[in-house]
């Protein structure tokens, strides 16, 4: 028993039973008990020991529930086989960096990812949030609808209504965290084999999350009303990805009619869908916002994706999928096992901010915000406009410049980034071989200041004016 | 200019440019002003109706932008040739009825997926969430870091190190709303061809993800130890999915040696791995929690997976990854563009409630709180012995009963529901053709006091010491 004796410390933290399940660990692992060989009896061991019984007890039924002792009616405890390496790796966690924050660099960064938060009703959400916890009971606590909370799906089934022309009832609406969660359950729903059409330039995260699923993604070309049919008939594709009231991020509207021959062409064979991507339909400066695709069909042949993040913050990870019937049936019996990625808690947070109308004023307000700055930004670029002209205007957060002075998109970018302002290609919109005729940057302005946008044209004047060297 | 008399309400809320807007689009999709037709110039249309030309500008450009109408420069406006049905769908969304909620309907259910949230810690819950919502900063709703906060990934590394002896850094570790949305994720990261191998029975929501998925699962067979190497083997599978702190549902804890062979299968071939799911560990009986698989993994072989669904409230959507080394590549390059699923706030709400003691104190109480339970149940089912032997027990919140006296598990449902007692057959975890050899049920206590577990107990008396008739 001499391999047995144990320095036990009565000060220590760890229990007794733990500090003779460790020793007895250790011994085992380091070879100092071989395999086989028998353990003292408890009560041995215990009165060897100086402790209780059980204090043995326990620590000998630990071992034996890892599996480093073997207990054997009638006979007693025995080292188990042990091969390999065995020890807990228990050396300290490395050493931890934050990871850096990619950043610009500039002192005006025209990215076209950002949103303004300095807007954010930060009190209305203290307050609902507030309200919800305070509502005492937990039920908000056990586990929720898959699909989401019906309560919410309720309240987007009445603003997709009202703000887009989409009649779905709340039985089509799936609630999940962000539009790459519910892309990727869509991929669920819709099994293997199927390819997808996509525009080029387009919204390049979706290419790689379809990518990345390993679908087939096909290019369709487009012209100024957006994916051509033709074009996409020919690509063999069974579900075309558009963003009908602002595509991303060329900022085109397609027409009425581009819309009825999509919906033509989706009629056209079983399994073909349209997936609508109402990305920013809430921004629009001139006129009334333009309904849905989604709103046009009748024949069950458009999914639709709206978001939450775009319109109130990036943070909130609140997105909704519209599925046409003839997809329920698959999501109940594929994508019902999943469970729903959004706490109750933010669902209903969500629900009750739209439908006490902090909603409605968050939009009318984030409006003037975006559309002083898209009118500030469009009166800055007039100096340009010998060497550029402007697209995808009145809507969205972004503007393009198409530079006509033979200004290169690399060469655009890089002056401006020497004037510390940041602009950004258009290319890296691009997908596949698609042709990238034109030499063009995208502004985002959705985080710049009428101030800024001043102070930023000035700088772009000097980076831009300046004559091209010729090559 | 007859058809466009359009009679103007000053007194409504919709503005003139919408009524004429509104009144030229009916007549466009009714036919009344067919394809090509040139509508009159703003000037002549504004004279007519009495409006201001800005008014006329405002309804064209709008028909423009969604296609009505075309603007052919010097020429004027003209209406676009539509095809097909192109009039919104405005019927109203069908009726809703919220759908009925799946409830055993018996008076006492030992459901094994309930989680008992009378004791959930509201109290701290409201305190952390007020705390992070009244910083008054709008950092939080910016777009975090896909892969999850970082204060969160150091608390989770901390917590794993001390608590399940797993020594990751906070870069290994990725965060997500919940095990489902994670399984996809990893899905993403292994790409295609990857053959999963599963216990029977096991977690089969897991098996329905991976299956849905389009993954192929085999079953490998299992003993007392768990998954058997020799036949995870031959399955020819490059992915073991276990659970070795406590098996689902058969409560296995996995002895050290057969958790070293299985790091050896997983050592032997590039490309292996053992997906280690931890989803219930904390709650241990008798001595001290069970190390993780992961802890004893020297060479990146295993992914381990854990939850605070099961230990704080299934509504909690946080999960996390721990992805060996020779994962990050893959999640550097696939999984970095899919935004993270948990909003920051919630993010922050869990690492402080593990950091400020919250969530230790919560895991002792709950511990106590089902291991009395556990106990009761125990000693509820003494009078039992004649017809069943208990199994499962000593972690968990559930425990399994295996009857010996030829009751069927259908039977022994059947007659416990008849009682109004909810107990659930093991079959139902079983995949594949595996052999169904055992007569058992599942009894999950987590959701029933201990005062129900004694009238329940009465009540399955009468229902199963009934002598079983002969068939």
């Amino acid at each position: 028993m001499e391999d047995l004796t144990i320095a036990l410390d009565v000060r220590s933290a760890a229990p007794l039973y733990e500090q003779i399940y460790e020793h007895i660990k250790r011994e085992i692992t380091q070879g100092g008990l071989p395999f086989g060989k028998r353990l003292p009896s408890t009560r041995k061991l215990a009165e060897f020991l100086q402790v209780s019984r059980t204090t043995v007890d326990l620590a000998y039924e630990q071992l034996v529930s890892e599996g480093y002792v073997e207990a054997r009616p009638y006979k007693g405890y025995f080292v188990c086989e042990l091969e390999g390496i065995c020890s807990l790796n228990t050396e300290n966690p490395r050493k931890r960096k934050k990871p850096e924050q990619p950043d610009s660099g500039c002192r005006y960064d025209f990215s076209p990812r950002g949103v303004d938060l300095n807007s954010f009703p930060l009190n209305a959400w203290r307050k609902l949030s507030k309200e919800i916890l305070m509502e005492d009971n937990t039920r908000f606590f056990q586990l929720g609808d898959p699909q989401g909370e019906w309560e919410l799906r309720c309240t987007i089934a009445d603003y997709l209504h009202q703000a887009r022309g989409v009649s779905a009832g709340p039985e089509q609406i799936v609630i999940g965290a962000g539009n790459d969660f519910l892309l990727m359950l869509l991929c669920v729903l819709l099994g293997n084999g199927n390819v997808f059409a996509m525009e080029s330039p387009t919204y390049r995260k979706a290419y790689e999350l379809f990518d990345g699923l390993s679908y087939t993604v096909k290019t369709a070309e487009m012209d100024e009303s957006g994916m051509r049919v033709d074009s996409l008939e020919k690509t063999g594709a069974n579900l075309a990805y558009v963003m009908p009231s602002h595509q991303y991020p060329l900022g085109i509207v397609m027409p009425v009619k581009r819309r009825m021959q999509l919906l033509e062409w989706a009629a056209g064979k079983e399994g073909r869908y349209i997936l609508e991507d109402d990305y920013d339909s809430e921004f629009r400066y001139r006129g009334k916002p333009i309904p849905a695709l989604a709103g046009y069909d009748r024949r069950g042949k458009v999914i639709y994706i709206g978001t939450f993040s775009k319109s109130i913050a990036p943070a909130i990870r609140v997105s909704y999928l519209v599925l046409p019937e003839s997809l329920m049936e698959s999501y109940e019996k594929k994508g019902r096992r999943i469970s729903s990625t959004v706490s109750r808690v933010d669902q209903l947070l969500i629900s009750r901010f739209l439908r006490d109308g902090y909603y409605e004023r968050h939009l009318n307000k984030m409006r003037a915000v975006y559309k002083s700055r898209h009118d500030a930004l469009l009166e800055a670029m007039k100096p340009f406009r010998e060497i550029l002209t402007v697209s995808g205007e009145n809507a969205g957060v972004h503007l393009l410049l198409n530079f006509q002075n033979g200004m290169t998109e690399e060469e655009a970018v890089r002056r401006a980034r020497e004037q510390s302002v940041g602009v950004y290609g258009l290319s890296r919109y691009y997908i596949g071989e698609a042709a990238r005729k034109r030499q063009t940057v995208i502004l985002g302005y959705a985080n710049v200041t009428e101030e800024e946008i001043k102070e930023a044209a000035k700088r772009l004047l000097a980076a831009w004016l300046e004559p091209v060297p010729p090559f």
